[in-house]
């Protein structure tokens, strides 16, 4: 409901019971969440918010609508505490489809993928469009764009001046993913929207994987007050200690609940009061497969954790983190009425969902209509960058002929790549992939029209055999990724999405062997999340049919240019030594023959 | 520390011990609220902030600091979460000379009486004595003033207009003590508000007492997050399973720990969580013999509260409560340096203090001198009030001479005053009070220069058997308050106190008895808080021998004007129905002889 005195003022008269409620909730066992009870009690609702949870029959007027809820057990809708919706290639609406029958009903999210390609303007479209779907977004506005040292390119460029304005808009909640290296190298963009932060009285939101010890002192000085990014549950306790909420990071890509859930389940049961779940990264496959955050929950309950503390892991938990508890996370009046029904605290499946007051899924499937918007100009995929030639994946050097020692970037993990030395051969003064060695050529090219960079180095660990495969949803700058073992196919797959619109593509002997269209900023779709899935399974076979053995080929790619986590990375300006926060040679050394 | 990037930057490098620490504290014990653990380290201070916990070596310097905490445990610093220090006729400074010692280094307070008195003018100036003390005080905005129903007058009337400039500032944590009454009955100001918090993100303080059922429920729909103020733990417990945290008030007068605190230690332990604590109204003799909110802490342990969260109540708990846990509340960098040595956690004794990273006080004695400032003509106590004569307080009737029936207001606790009727005689056209029906006159005057206004109706209970008592400090309109039983000395005591600039005084047989002036706005005294103490026990003891034999004969009397509890109250504009919410006639019934 609008904010008004008047709206105000009837819901008071509604949780006095002076005004019949829309609906009520009538039979159910009540999750509190913030008792750590389970009872029954009926809720009444006007609107979107809860006016009264216990004996609602007072609230019951001719017109209310009766849900019925015996047998079943009310918990919270859910909070996933960190999401880049956009991963999932589903615009917010596709999105909306998918995690809301699974129980989320509210995301943080910094929408940052939306910026990277089509700036405020974007942005505010987007905020239209969620105000369409039973999904709310908490957006953090982004610490800064981009999130790369050396800085690489952007549609637009998020600075402290930025967060002045936007830390006033009604749907900023905070700052976004303040990644470590910014705060503790004293960045100036970055301290500046926490300066304005701390005078807003918004939160800052962390990002510090792998950080201890002196780095993460100083990196709390700068006034972070949470993480969702912990490799090991001893980096989970020592920044509990040190005062931080953790949030558990369980995407399609990363599973860390398992190790670092060991905080609570091993170390100190006490800590589950401010752990909470994010799942940051997921497919539209994983979803519809496995369950969202309803499946996280389920898995800490599997883990060892007490059903209740888990419920509140994914609930309240995340909303105190967040400070938006007074709108979500619990069943209480003058709360939102996120409200879900589930078989019982243990198995927690999710059988129904009401979302701002409203019935919108039953049984895994949506009940409400949700349509995409018609898109504007701002939000379409159109890449602005000339065509490639073959020659532009060339990498040239100073020999003719012989050998060339390099720094091959090896994946370890999503986001992980370390240092692998390798001696490739050196042809007409070009070093050449090695496919033997699983050596292919990597390149991010800039597609804003902003300068027309275009980066060229090694990566190993996608075992690819032939071909190359491209995409323009590549988080967190949505710059164009190309890998290829052959430079007319980087070439082809780079002008398949630049002639197209955007989207992923696998290309093969000169031919289009596989292209999913991504016509929304060149990131995400409006397709159904069903559509999404087989889709992402299709490429990804396709992908496997070229010799790439990792469980997210693409992902793993599109991943390549995150400058956040150590060791090695790669954007449109260079590939990044993270340690050094610099770009580097990948040439190590050259033998001539 | 000043908010600059420059500032930022500095405890980032301190925080990273790449500069050295102004103070470390070394071999003591930490509490750490945050994890419910007790350990072993040391503490590293740059300027007002906490740096490091845990080994601190590398930031020690050659002109670092060394505090010896040796066989002593590290807590927090204390919050006291809801206090009108001004009721202890303490200035800010005498008030922190007397509760940081007790290791209170942090207060939530509406700073309303000074408010009343002074307006925004008024407050200001007080703001700039808060930045002199070694207690901070995180300012509510009162939700409105006056508080009353119907509206009493009052130096400055705070408007819904006034919040949206005040909200604006860094001093503003949220809205003060919103009462019950003003969000069910949907007055436009309190409404006004809380919609201008919600937009600037600060949470809305409560004020509830006894409210239950239905009454809450619409309250919590206006958006309340926390109320001080419950009679019983069934009041307590269905609060919390609302969805609020509670704070429980021990103050000087009514002591409600022992009741409230079963919610935890007999229903839910788990309420815990949650809890937090407030002593609202406290004298100086109090704290300085039994203490502060360490008293409470302790309390709460003898009342069976696991040590480590009476601690977590008495810090992080309130910090949360409040959302200011990001500076206050833990040991943890990047927090305030607020550090208290404790001998343990059972026993609890504060034996030394760190106020903003600076060692205060020790052994229950401040070390850094306070001095108070000089005080401008905005807080002056001048009364804008004409002397009275005694006829002022004779109650005139529509009879010569008989007997009339009237309702006086008995008063059955500091807060509380109920219905008794008496017939008293009426002679010259006055109605009479009687001693030995303990019916004494009570009479309020508006003392701002605004319409000079004046009350009068009868009250039970003091035992008053001669003379007259009156105060100018007397919440929380802070309007002249008069009791007395006879005419002539309630003109005199009145008189005195316009006359000399505001205080307490009292009067019999046309003799000042005692005199306290309280030159701060009519309200509160610079004199040494050990002064105050001496002078409240003297002004109690010349109470009692004109009869009085309640516990603080002049404090109850002066919450008289209170009209936020049930069943009667008085005010400038007359005697008020708390249920009614409007004045009421004191006479019921007149029979002529």
């Amino acid at each position: 409901m609008e904010k008004t005195i008047e709206n105000l003022k009837t819901l008071v008269r509604a949780g006095k019971g002076e005004i019949p409620a829309h609906r009520v909730v009538l039979g159910g066992t009540l999750i509190n969440v913030m008792t750590s009870e389970v009872y029954p009690a009926d809720v009444a609702i006007y609107g979107d918010t809860i006016v009264a949870v216990g004996d609602v029959s007072m609230h019951i007027g001719p017109e209310t609508e009766k849900i019925d809820a015996t047998g079943k057990y009310l918990a919270p809708g859910l909070i996933d505490g960190h999401i880049h919706s956009e991963c999932s290639k589903l615009s917010i609406t596709g999105y909306a489809k998918a995690v809301v029958p699974c129980g989320t009903t509210s995301m943080v999210s910094g929408l940052d993928e939306y910026i990277s390609v089509s700036g405020l303007e974007g942005l505010r479209e987007v905020f239209e469009e969620i105000k369409g779907v039973p999904l709310k977004v908490f957006w953090g506005a982004p610490y800064r764009t981009p999130y790369t040292v050396p800085q690489s390119t952007v549609a637009f460029n998020f600075t402290k001046e930025v967060h002045a304005e936007v830390q006033q808009w009604p749907e900023c909640f905070g700052v976004w993913e303040t990644v470590r290296e910014f705060v503790t190298e004293g960045d100036d963009d970055t301290l500046g929207a926490i300066l304005q932060a701390d005078k807003n009285r918004l939160p800052v939101f962390g990002c510090a994987p792998m950080a201890q010890g002196k780095q993460l002192d100083g990196y709390l000085c700068g006034g972070i007050r949470l993480d969702h990014e912990s490799y090991t549950h001893e980096e989970v306790v020592e920044k509990m200690r040190k005062g931080m909420h953790m949030l558990i990071r369980e995407s399609s890509v990363t599973h860390f609940l398992a190790e670092n859930i060991r905080a609570v389940t091993e170390v100190n049961p006490y800590l589950a009061r401010r752990v909470s779940f994010c799942t940051d990264d997921v497919t539209a496959s994983d979803v519809l497969s496995k369950g969202h955050l309803d499946n996280v929950v389920r898995l800490a309950i599997a883990a060892g954790v007490e059903p209740m503390a888990a419920i509140q892991m994914g609930t309240i938990n995340s909303a105190e983190a967040y400070r938006i508890d007074h709108m979500v996370g619990s069943i209480s009046p003058g709360r939102i009425a996120d409200i879900l029904l589930v078989d019982s605290p243990e198995s927690f499946r999710v059988q129904a969902v009401i979302s701002d007051g409203e019935l919108v899924a039953r049984d895994k499937k949506m009940i409400r209509q949700l349509t995409p918007p018609p898109r504007s100009a701002v939000l379409s995929s159109e890449l602005k960058r000339t065509l490639t030639r073959p020659e532009d994946f060339h990498y040239r050097v100073g020999i003719q002929k012989g050998k060339a020692k390099v720094l091959s970037m090896d994946v370890k993990g999503p986001f992980v790549r370390q240092r692998r030395d390798v001696e490739l051969r050196v042809e007409n003064g070009v070093v050449l992939p090695d496919i033997d060695q699983d050596v292919a050529m990597v390149s991010v090219l800039e597609r804003f029209g902003r300068n027309g960079n275009q980066s060229l180095a090694f990566c190993s660990g996608w075992h690819l055999k032939k071909g190359a495969m491209a995409s323009s949803c590549a988080p967190d700058d949505n710059d164009i990724v190309v890998m290829g073992v052959d430079a007319a196919d980087m070439s082809l797959a780079v002008n398949h999405l630049i002639q197209n619109g955007g989207g992923q593509v696998l290309v093969a002997d000169g031919k289009i062997i596989d292209f999913l269209p991504l016509p929304v900023g060149g990131i995400v779709s409006d397709e159904e999340p069903e559509v999404i899935a087989r889709r992402e399974t299709e490429l990804n076979k396709a992908a496997n049919a070229l010799g790439c053995d990792l469980p997210e080929p693409l992902m793993y790619m599109f991943f390549l240019p995150i400058t956040s986590i150590p060791d090695y990375a790669i954007t449109d300006v260079g590939p990044v030594d993270v340690q050094a926060l610099d770009t580097f040679d990948p040439i190590l050394e050259l033998v001539e023959d």
